[in-house]
């Protein structure tokens, strides 16, 4: 069996994460048992979820163990398999870690996922098409649950969730206001994404700053919103909303790194009378085809066009990751492997 | 036709309100018009909502203008009407504000409603049976939306809308836990609204020591959270939220007076996948008569049995409104005219 180079989380970050929290080693790889299938990654994904689970505290997942291999999306190609309905060649999608092999029990449930790459592309079922794609659409479908012409605001708009959120928000016949950090980004979302504007938080780094913004960007107010950041961009947007809207809270990463960051006025939510909600995508798994089928639909209609941002090479997964917390990526931030 | 008293709104609060912003006067009570009622109030209803309305802030309803009669909830029996569905002697609930007499529009959606004493006692149209018993009910039934066995928790325990959740909530046979000032309080609401425990946040005056009686009172964790007060009881309740929580933002006095108050943590809200929704109950009007007739019933088998504080005469209720904000009054706060 071929010998496998991994990332082990080797300790905790105390207030922002560095390269020194991750460890490259290599390991064995397995012989396989029955029932087992031996998957080489083409492709990792790095999502802002990590972030979270490095720390070890209260949270919805159990923290990433450490001395472990970093946890995480994976797609890749089947090379051996010990499993009747996987065979060597099949195209997969996984949650194979930070490393270059996995085995996985074929069986185990949500584990191994075989995938069409005829008409998506296989580094898609990590973002649009995947775990990042079904949280757009989860947020937008469930908790905002616009009507047509409602006006929605997205943050971290050129990534992988922002990206996917614009193109089922248009979809709905939705006016969608994106806000990303630069004037690059920005006039990406507008020209590539199908946002109808974005605002550059970079240009608007205080809640004043940034309310004006939504306001001029918003002229009716606020319906919904999709939080992936949290901070003072969240205050701003609750200064703008309309009565009876909804907040999808999917990401704080602002405050990942050490305090809690406040909200600075929730009285707001009882004035205009707004529905906050947290979720976790992971948790509403029953949802995912329908989610799927429909993201699959708008790439193939050309309506969803997400751009990827490529670190070549598992050695370079800690930085590439370190720098999406910084919002240095454009759009979803892969790890090519192969 | 009688002079009537009545309490204006004669300038806002700078800060802290106080008697200083009301005054009292006299005015002629207008001839009836054609379509018209003239109710004597029995009772007028003072709420913590009003607090709000005296400042001029956006917020969902417009301020109280200022030098017009203080408006507010009334009950009152009918003493001239020139409407047909009206008769002299009819006891009615409305809106007829801090004065003695009002002439209103008995065709007036929502303004003048006819009700049953002979089973439940006139002035509870203003607590139990009214506004705040459907606050309450709204709130638990539309977006606490309990199952059996949760656990439950409410602030402003002993007052009109905390006495009626109690009720409420045991009728679906949830734990229910109030939060309220001074052992006093406390040891009515276990003993006589059937609160299982109640926590007095003067022994608590701080988010840890409150976590920690939470904590105590609910070792299964908080499954519904009804707000009538914010500020660091909020953050404290946050704490001990389960997964898939919800909170029934209903008042957030605390932060009447001056800035407003943030919340600590809303990184929360995702991590627990929370609910946070904000409602007001007079924009449900087409639920009232389901959540009334349960209300109703329930005063009728005896299993709510709220208290009153009752002022004596228009003078007094400047100041029992500023004594309810501080939480001086036990249950519904009044003021009796008749």
């Amino acid at each position: 069996m071929p010998r496998n180079p991994q990332i082990l989380l080797d300790n905790r970050p105390q207030g922002e994460a560095t390269v020194d929290n991750f460890r490259l080693t290599e390991a064995d790889t397995p012989a396989l048992a029955p029932g087992q299938v031996l998957v080489r990654h083409h492709y990792l994904s790095l999502d802002p979820y990590m972030r979270g689970r490095m720390n070890d505290s209260k949270s919805y997942a159990a923290p990433q163990p450490l001395g472990q291999v970093m946890q995480g999306g994976t797609v890749g190609v089947v090379e051996e398999s010990r499993h009747p309905r996987f065979q060597p060649g099949d195209s997969v999608v996984g949650m194979g870690g930070w490393q270059t092999y996995s085995v996985v029990d074929g069986d185990a449930p949500g584990m191994l996922r075989k995938v069409d790459t005829a008409h998506v592309p296989l580094s898609y079922y990590l973002g649009a098409v995947g775990m990042p794609g079904v949280t757009a659409w989860y947020g937008l479908d469930q908790i905002i649950a616009p009507k047509e012409g409602d006006t929605l605001v997205v943050s971290a708009a050129t990534g992988a969730v922002g990206s996917a959120f614009a193109a089922l928000a248009r979809a709905r016949k939705c006016r969608v206001v994106g806000i990303a950090g630069g004037p690059e980004k920005c006039a990406y979302a507008v020209k590539e994404l199908g946002f109808d504007h974005c605002i550059d938080y970079r240009a608007h780094p205080d809640v004043k700053s940034m309310a004006g913004a939504l306001k001029a960007a918003c002229p009716d107010g606020i319906d919904g919103y999709f939080e992936n950041v949290g901070g003072y961009i969240l205050d701003a947007v609750l200064l703008r909303m309309n009565a009876f809207g909804r907040i999808a809270l999917c990401g704080m990463i602002a405050g990942y790194d050490g305090q809690p960051l406040p909200m600075a006025n929730p009285a707001l939510i009882l004035i205009n009378r707004l529905k906050v909600q947290g979720f976790i995508v992971s948790e509403h798994m029953g949802m995912w085809p329908k989610a799927l089928a429909e993201l699959s639909d708008l790439v193939q209609l050309g309506k969803l066009r997400p751009r990827e941002s490529v670190a070549q090479g598992l050695a370079a997964a800690p930085e590439a990751f370190l720098g999406m917390l910084k919002g240095k990526n454009f759009g979803k931030q892969l790890v090519k492997l192969v």
